[in-house]
């Protein structure tokens, strides 16, 4: 199997998952458990904490809280929004895109800014509604749908010299150890998820500026400083970790060469007449391609008997017949969103695999239309 | 080390462990990927979502929602008080507890129904609180710092007679797999946990029957029938499958077996000067005992540092002084609240183990008050 869908969940990093499991079977005490072994538990998990914090933020400024998923850490964030207004983009993963719409029934009017071409938010747009009633501005750090990166430093900080009080929030999930990238001091909040990075599935994180205050969604315990009751997933937690440690110190050397692979590989998609969506900017961990004739779904179940694992857009939103995101860009009729295939890469992807399914698509893509 | 402290978390079942992990290495595909590998990893979750509903519940009737852990489907189950009032114990986990305190900013009334001397509500009481305005009933199945079982069945049939319009929702996260209980038609809601029998810290559910109507606290994907969104936990769900399969094979057996063992440990403890908190008819996992001269957190570290494990009261709120839930029951002086020890065993607990563990705690307390 030559899997090509990581933007939808990679395979668990084995040494990360064993050296996790290794850990936890020694320590499995509940960490909030006032012995030894709940000591244990609770100093790994802070360890934890301490390097996936600082291997995108200051500490000094920021902390880190321990959610069950990337959409969870999304759904906190976007909670935050109390009054006014709350601005977003029409190119949000459904976790930020569906809290937005709940905001209405908490009497807060969702705003949301149009796409440029490539899936970006156009900026000047999303500044235009952000007035003083708005309470928090969200923007998905890379779209998870073309891989098209917005500048979220450069809109905080544009967001925050037009309106100083409101919350700014990204979703982090797909440039997590993907993109170069630090937390400025201008975002409040960044989520993430251990299973885009080779970690488990039931583990995110929410980034949080210490000077910005933070309800909770889940009462209890108070675990997480309060911000998050609930035993903690301390395998999931260690396991994120680990795997983040690897993601990390090859971070720089995966992009550079999956940004090549990409572009190797659109090189034989764009001989096989599909059309790209994905802009060349964009995270070279995404490849979007739309084949007009064929439908994508069809093409990646032929792909699949094949032995190729592709995505046809974002998995969570993918009991819907066309991309609401791509829809939104506003420059692909029917037949281009109909066709839409997402090729999604990690750092295990080999180039020979890469140019392997490049070329089993093309064959897809063929027989769909009646041409072998 | 003898480990007691299994009401906290259990330590994982390692056969549980190693089949899941197996599964999930070769089965790791976003479960909402629509080819062949989401839907093998979608099947796995299926089937481990029947074995879990038929263990406790009537398919017909009831289904059943993955949650990150307990506390989230408590949270989950409590936010459905909508209007009115909502009556619940004194004797709750914090996250049944701290939910029902924030359902006064939410514009319900919190009603907070007395204990007997064993930790169970007083039905009288409960009931009396109950009526026309009352949207949602919540009523812990097993104590989880005593042991005391409520007959949640009987309650939730009076519950219904009285307004039969209002949700009964259960903690069950101390009675699954522990006691023989089938959930009855009246009761609504039902939260579990796989970490307190041998499953992974990060999953629990909510059994909820069908007719029961049921809003998402966190919003996306539309995972979970859209009940609960973000990409499931496959990992932690299989486990808590499989754990559970191990644990309700032996239930009745180890029932009848550690009611006996818990009755021994106490002859001990009795002959050692402690006062007995659990009542003799409560769940035969927890033994909960005071020794009036001795400050709890002390011996529990005595203990730990002779090889022994046990827990002081609820680990999720260890932070505070005393217990909230043996202070409601109002016959226990400060002294008694001081010196609580809560040992809880497991399937796994040996007689010897014990019976080893109730000497040292004597020895430890008779070392606490100088008598060694």
């Amino acid at each position: 199997m030559i899997y090509l869908d990581n933007a939808a969940t990679t395979r668990p990093d084995p040494a990360a998952l064993a050296r996790a499991t290794e850990l936890y079977g020694q320590t499995y005490f509940n960490p909030s458990a006032r012995y030894g072994g709940g000591f244990a538990a609770h100093s790994l998990m802070e360890h934890a904490r301490q390097a996936l914090l600082c291997s995108a933020a200051d500490p000094a400024l920021f902390d880190l809280v321990f959610t069950s998923c990337g959409t969870e850490a999304d759904n906190t964030a976007v909670r935050m929004a109390k009054r006014g207004n709350a601005v977003t983009t029409a190119g949000e993963h459904a976790a930020v895109y569906e809290s937005f719409v709940q905001l209405r029934a908490r009497g807060v009017e969702p705003r949301f800014a149009p796409l440029r071409e490539d899936g970006s938010v156009s900026p000047e747009a999303l500044l235009a509604m952000v007035d003083d009633a708005t309470s928090l501005v969200s923007v998905v750090h890379v779209n998870n749908e073309t891989g098209a990166v917005n500048d979220v430093a450069a809109l905080a900080r544009a967001v925050k010299k037009k309106n100083p009080r409101c919350i700014f929030h990204s979703d982090g999930v797909q440039a997590f150890g993907k993109l170069a990238f630090r937390l400025p001091a201008e975002i409040d909040l960044y989520s993430v998820s251990a299973h885009k990075i080779g970690g488990l599935k039931g583990t995110g994180a929410l980034f949080r500026r210490k000077t910005c205050s933070l309800q909770p969604m889940i009462y209890g315990g108070g675990q997480e400083n309060g911000l998050r009751s609930g035993t903690e997933n301390v395998l999931g937690i260690l396991d994120f970790a680990f795997a983040a440690e690897n993601t990390f110190s090859r971070r720089a050397e995966h992009e550079a060469r999956l940004a090549l692979l990409r572009e190797k590989m659109w090189g034989v998609l764009a001989g096989g007449g599909f059309v790209r969506i994905s802009p060349q900017g964009g995270s070279p961990y995404i490849l979007t391609v739309s084949c007009r004739a064929a439908r994508g779904e069809v093409l990646q179940r032929m792909l699949y008997d094949r032995g190729v694992a592709v995505g046809t857009g974002s998995a969570c939103s993918s009991k819907k017949p066309v991309s609401r995101v791509l829809e939104a860009i506003g420059t692909y009729d029917r037949a281009a969103l109909g066709g839409v295939l997402r090729v999604s890469f990690s750092g295990e992807t080999t180039e020979e695999d890469a140019l392997r399914a490049a070329d089993l698509i093309c064959e897809a893509a063929n027989e769909y239309m009646g041409k072998v």
